[in-house]
């Protein structure tokens, strides 16, 4: 057994109005909770210390960077990094990432028990649009604010496990969980910031989007013999609902826990024993022994769909 | 819309004993059961006119060869064809194929409505092993007796869609919903013989096997906005109890029909249209605005999982 008591920090929504301190504030109630419950790891949302900015559509780009943060731990998350060290738990959460030289970037950060930052991620699947979309319900802006992310799906070795991270929409996509299993990972963790209506088809509500949420986190975590936990924002942020329904999800696929709340933050938590991993790992997904590359060319050569001809 | 009625023609269990030509009578019963209900496609399970042979451990070739078909059309599934092209109906089916020049496949085949065969599909992911294996509650010995397809995942016009085939392992694979989604495919056609029992893991039995079944399905589906229709062979054959549950997937990643029988040959019927694709193709999985290709190179440049170092 190597067990990793994880605990998933699922936040209420946050407004436009609300600080960082104040949000940082709720993020050390849940590690205080999460302490309690003996947790070595605490997931947060993605882009969690402010509320979803994206869904604004700005043009001032003085306004776009007050949303990000220009370094990390720095002033408002000090904190939270201290009470983390203190407790002896490691921590990942998300957040806007402006770089020195001026790059903005959907980013999630992962600390060991010692309140060290040893992995970082930035978003590759950046949903939405660039510019203002008039045919919309309401803007989804991550192509406008931020740029794809430059990082790959690299893994870390954390508290005796094998650790990747992923952000929001990344979770849908197949490639993103096969790069992180092909080295090994026995943890995927990620954060997502998702409405609770479709955009672009009004119609397709919150049911139908949990489903697919937790469709896909499944399927990754099945197909490549991995833990997977996904912790969301919830709630209505000024006036936009988000979806909720953080999940842990075990190797074989199933959900383990998850998050009731639709409003308020919530810890959920999960004894997780790594070495469940290994079966699937090494019988019906050993990849060495199956899978055939040679066959599988085009996922790498080719971007966009090409349809046969008439 | 482009509907296509789909029948999904389940099979009940094929004994050793059981001749190709009884086989064929019940394939011919089905399809006159989806005459009747108007069907357009008709998709049969996986190496569907015998017993699922790669259970037995066999030595010698000649005893092998004898489960293998020298041409398609021959003599046992002529009148299958004749009765398919009557009636107008394409149709898809699995059988172990031996080539003029001596190969071993695990193939399927798919029809247009005149009869004539315009796809050919060989599987690509044998499961099992090669040799005979005194760990496992039963052999599987695809790995023995197949190679692995060698023609890829090409997609094919067929009934004013485009359609893909893969064969049973194949679908847990996600790149192999991929490779066919990066062809803009709408329908992939799928047959199985899944044992409801893992032989690696006596006590995994057929409530999980179907979840894992129907898992990989529905993610496949959605992930790519594709159509999915899986069928089966169920029942108990010589003793080995197969999984059943055939479904016909959407391309949201919902069941639409699903085989009830256990032990009976069974139809199943949906009105399938193409166009509901068509969404998610062109928002969240445009493929060319979203995929990050320079991010998956691992997928196609490395067979197994590579660990970090400690």
């Amino acid at each position: 057994m190597r067990t990793i008591v994880i605990g998933g920090a699922q936040l209420g929504p946050i407004q436009k109005a609300d600080s960082r301190e104040a949000v940082v504030e709720r993020m050390i109630a849940l590690l205080d909770q999460a302490k309690g419950a003996g947790c070595d790891l605490v997931v947060f949302p993605e882009l969690c210390l402010t509320t979803f900015f994206p869904r604004w559509y700005m043009e001032d780009q003085v306004e776009v960077n007050a949303w990000f943060e220009r370094e990390m731990p720095n002033v408002a998350t000090a904190p939270l990094f201290a009470v983390a060290r203190e407790a002896g738990i490691a921590i990942s959460f998300g957040y806007a990432e402006l770089t020195p030289d001026g790059r903005h970037f959907n980013t999630s950060i992962m600390t060991d028990r010692a309140g060290n930052i040893i992995g970082k991620y930035r978003k590759v699947h950046l949903p939405g649009h660039s510019e203002y979309d008039t045919e919309r319900a309401f803007q989804h802006l991550e192509k406008r604010y931020f740029e794809p992310g430059d990082l790959g799906f690299p893994v870390w070795r954390n508290l005796d496990a094998i650790m990747g991270m992923c952000i929001c929409n990344d979770r849908r996509w197949p490639e993103v969980y096969r790069v992180m299993g092909l080295q090994g990972v026995e943890l995927i963790i990620l954060g997502y910031n998702t409405p609770s209506v479709n955009s672009q088809m009004v119609d397709e509500g919150p049911e139908k989007r949990l489903y697919h949420s937790e469709l896909v986190m499944k399927a990754g975590a099945y197909q490549n013999a991995t833990w997977v936990v996904g912790i969301a924002k919830a709630g209505v942020e000024d006036g936009h609902p988000l979806l909720g329904g953080s999940i842990i999800v075990d190797p074989n696929g199933y959900v383990v826990a998850r998050a009731a709340e639709e409003e308020e933050d919530e810890l959920i938590v999960h004894v997780c024993d790594m070495d469940v991993c290994t079966f699937g790992k090494t019988t019906i997904f050993d990849f060495a022994r199956h899978r055939r590359i040679e066959h599988y060319q085009r996922i790498c050569a080719q971007t966009g769909a090409e349809v046969p001809e008439r």
